[in-house]
């Protein structure tokens, strides 16, 4: 299978480092091709613009997506846009790894979905079972501030899962891609390194296991 | 009242423009001061990382909170988020204008948060109603590429009130500010230029009677 690992965090001894680290070393230790991009040493550009575009359809008004169905037509996307479009097209598989900072996404990783999942590449017409990834598995790999009671239904933010369905269900699955259910490491910044060892060990008994992963059930509303 | 428009998208002629440009036009009118932090035009940074500090806490290990708290107490962030910050301290109000991309705010004004919400600045240790921002309020004023019928208990995308609580409540309540009832522009661009001109009327509108918009009930857990 071809992994795409991809990684925003600005410190390459961070947990968040140890759990990418671990996932590319398990699966290639199964077999698996893997591929990372790490958005942070990469400089991945976040913020989406004109010059995401080698070609312009409409130089008087700026319009993104339109943007992006013309430079999907004309090969004309920027070439880190490119790159990272290139990996997808190659990846069975994207594990994305990152801390939750705001109950989201990093700047860093936001901007990667803005700028890589275009329209006409990632999704359009068809959307959700009708994708333009379809066929694809992904997964998300994060670690929180705080603990596991700081979520839940009776907790002030709520439950984990619907803090990630805007990624989840609103950029993998609306692009038509599987979702895996997601691993959480819970505050390793509050634990103890035996406690942080014991997580990292969890994390590759969950990759050893991958195929196994059940699937979300992202098929009808944010409730189900 | 001191009002900060944080706005975020990258076509001057777009809806969104528009949609700012009257807001600080009928918030003048009234007597109200606004400053505008148009981040597109500013090349506002989105990436989180070690040149947002003057000072370094800690050289071998990078803690972006950490690091903000040292820097928060040493008042060594860097300038463009001490400008930001400065804006934040003067304004009793903030209105954020941005599309919907991706069902979330777009990478730079999440950079915004990552970067100048601080912790000391915004939060910290005081959370939620102990939130370092308590006595000023905010309100989102948004975008969408569809209509409302996308987003609702049966619909996909699921209630656009879920959709925004985490900048709702995970950022703007949890550093204690009080958030007003968003305004929403439905899908103006499949809309006619009449229609366009009537919801921008709504929207001065609603600007106009500003102290009456009502607060969310934001108080305890994501439900309520």
């Amino acid at each position: 299978m071809n992994v795409l690992i991809v990684y925003a965090h600005p410190e390459e001894k961070s947990f968040n480092a140890a759990m990418k680290n671990i996932a590319q070393k398990v699966l290639e230790s199964q077999g698996h091709q893997v591929q990372i991009s790490d958005l942070y040493k990469m400089n991945f550009k976040a913020v989406a613009d004109r010059s995401d575009f080698l070609g312009v359809l409409d130089s008087d008004f700026f319009n993104y997506i339109k943007e992006q169905f013309h430079a999907s037509k004309t090969q004309t996307f920027a070439k880190d846009i490119e790159d990272e479009q290139n990996k997808i097209r190659w990846a069975d598989f994207i594990l994305f790894q990152f801390p939750l900072w705001w109950t989201d996404a990093p700047a860093i990783l936001k901007g990667w979905f803005d700028r890589v999942f275009a329209y006409k590449f990632a999704y359009g017409p068809g959307r959700y079972e009708e994708g333009l990834l379809k066929g694809k598995k992904a997964m998300l790999s994060i670690t929180t501030g705080g603990g596991p009671e700081e979520y839940g239904e009776d907790a002030r933010k709520g439950p984990i899962m619907e803090r990630l369905f805007s990624i989840h269900h609103e950029k993998l699955f609306y692009c038509g891609m599987d979702v895996l259910t997601p691993f959480v490491a819970w505050g390793p910044q509050g634990k103890t390194p035996e406690e942080r060892e014991r997580l990292l060990c969890d994390y590759a008994k969950r990759m050893e296991e991958l195929e196994s992963i059940p699937l979300l059930r992202l098929s009808l509303v944010s409730k189900k």
